[in-house]
């Protein structure tokens, strides 16, 4: 198989992918919360398709572009899990014709131009800001998520379904305690909201669940639905957080050794910014754009010892790594790079994928 | 024009890019260097086609795909500056077929495997890492770089013809001076070495030139070519670098506002890494994304003050802004964000772009 890549090559190991889904939704069962997994990680109609197997029927997607094409290979369960962006409301109103549509707010402002549009029924969803800072209201101005709430009761088409909140910054706790804090903190937020507002709103859904937390809290069941996404693959920096094994990442990128330079430790595959995208680790004193791994009949092996890409540039990816496997490179090998961030990097090779 | 705008969308300005291209054309002329500008950074069929208006025939590319693309376009002269991927033969091979081509190797073991598949003449060059430390034959090991041209001569197809380097130091350098004494470095490297080899290899050309250099170096003569990429479009990591003006900045990303947090002084673009990608440049103590600024009739004026993409998500950028600005800010507004690094930028954004 890998004697046909020429190129770089996104390469998912069917098997570890399965059984990333079937984990996920078995917890999500095991906690009595709906899985809407986020399709932006893998956003392929074949991966989406193994997520069938495992009872999946709605999805969340960041875009109303992936909508649309999700929408076209028979999802119409979709969440768009990105503040609205009125520009596309044309858009919007013709998917929700189409399909369950649930889109998201964070401000009273876009419910006028929105509710001008659409004429049939939407889902929305609150954003809230429960600490990470990105985007979402702010869970301690109630007064203001009151005022959206009416608004929306008030308009004939959206229908309010709840409070939704990313905690991102689990991305950056140093540990499992610090993720098991952050995620106990914002379904604290986010029930009280639901709690407050319930009277006049008896079915609010209250929506979380990023892949540190769904991946490292044991009881999910505080909140009513999760939607994880890079679960599905993992990578090195889900590895690095201890969201996973090493051996639940999914992928990797095929790439073929172009140069070798044994008087520094370092050689050159074809595979840089373009393919892996400029996303690194902090590891020691270097900067971390993947690690290399070697094929093998059952997909690839663990990670060769201290074998790293630590720069990019376009197309070019430098390795340093040490004498005894450098000794063992040739130019036209092709080494596997478990990417840093693999949303960015299955983006990048969409056009380029494989299945093992 | 804007209105059409509903998402991230990749903005050309035709009159600076022009003025760009025939800045460079004009400065290669001067010096009596050939130019053979880099399309790694644009890789647009219709912006190639810019340059032959100011009489470019041969280009520079830094994949064999993007060669393939530039082939079917029409451009028969072509460099592929990174070194040859073995794994590639054939395709190169057929190439080399169609038109004038060009290689790089950086070690003498790729030549058999390449003689062996190549059965039209194939210009190689052999390239130089002359300080940046990426990929080259290093220039104080002249018996190497001996025994590479030896193999070539005796080689039928494979015809030497110089050598070539990437002074990809400048764009850590600090300012105009050390640019300027890089670029002196590496070109008195080459230049040694074409007088060292001129003896049985007359025509030895030396190819040298990025942005900065070629921007900033008023006089290239001591060069045969030049190779200039990133010049087409500039970006803010060149003004920062001092390599243009802000005025020369030929690109600017187009995003929808969907989100306001004035009380941190921040709102939220529909634009993140998936379109400005992950560069960032280091501003007082922040990371920064982008550049914010506002269109008007001709294009876009200066950048607002003191606003800034300061993180991305996938799709998600934060800008930072004064409170004097944000107040001027609606839902909906379309802004421009100037890119940190416009090769990855323009290459995210391939499939919508926008001449102004």
């Amino acid at each position: 198989m890998l004697s046909s890549i020429t190129k770089p090559t996104f390469i998912v190991n069917e098997a570890v992918c399965r059984a990333n889904i079937m984990r996920m939704a078995g917890k999500a069962k095991d906690s009595g919360v709906a899985f809407r997994p986020h399709f932006k990680t893998h956003q392929s109609g074949l991966i989406g398709h193994w997520f069938r197997d495992y009872g999946v029927n709605r999805i969340t997607v960041s875009s109303v572009s992936m909508a649309r094409q999700f929408a076209s290979e028979g999802w119409d369960d979709i969440t768009i899990a990105f503040p609205v962006n009125i520009r596309e409301v044309d858009m919007i109103s013709a998917l929700a014709k189409e399909i369950r549509l649930n889109l998201l707010i964070d401000s009273v402002e876009v419910i006028a131009p929105l509710a001008a549009h659409i004429d049939s029924s939407v889902g929305i969803f609150i954003e809230i800001d429960a600490g990470y800072g990105r985007s979402g209201m702010n869970y301690a101005d109630p007064e203001k998520i009151s005022l959206c709430i009416e608004s929306l009761n008030q308009s004939k088409h959206l229908q309010f379904r709840g409070f939704l909140t990313h905690s991102g910054n689990t991305y950056t706790a140093q540990n499992k305690d610090q993720i098991t804090d952050i995620f106990g903190h914002d379904a604290g937020i986010l029930k009280s909201l639901k709690d407050n507002f319930a009277s006049g709103n008896p079915d609010i859904i209250i929506s979380m669940g990023d892949t540190p937390s769904c991946s490292l809290v044991d009881d999910l069941s505080m909140l009513d639905e999760i939607r994880p996404g890079n679960f599905v693959y993992y990578d090195l920096m889900q590895y690095f957080l201890g969201s996973c094994a090493f051996e639940d990442i999914a992928v990797c990128v095929a790439c073929p050794v172009t140069g070798i330079y044994a008087d520094r430790n370092e050689f050159l595959i074809y595979g840089g910014a373009a393919q892996l995208s400029k996303e690194f680790l902090k590891k020691d004193q270097l900067n971390i754009y993947g690690q290399v791994v070697q094929f093998n009949d059952n997909g690839w092996g663990t990670p060769v010892n201290e074998t790293f890409v630590i720069s990019v540039s376009q197309e070019h990816g430098i390795i340093k790594s040490e004498p005894d496997f450098i000794s063992l490179i040739r130019h036209g090998d092709i080494l596997g790079i478990i990417p840093v961030h693999s949303c960015l990097t299955a983006k990048l090779l969409k056009d380029n994928m494989m299945i093992l």
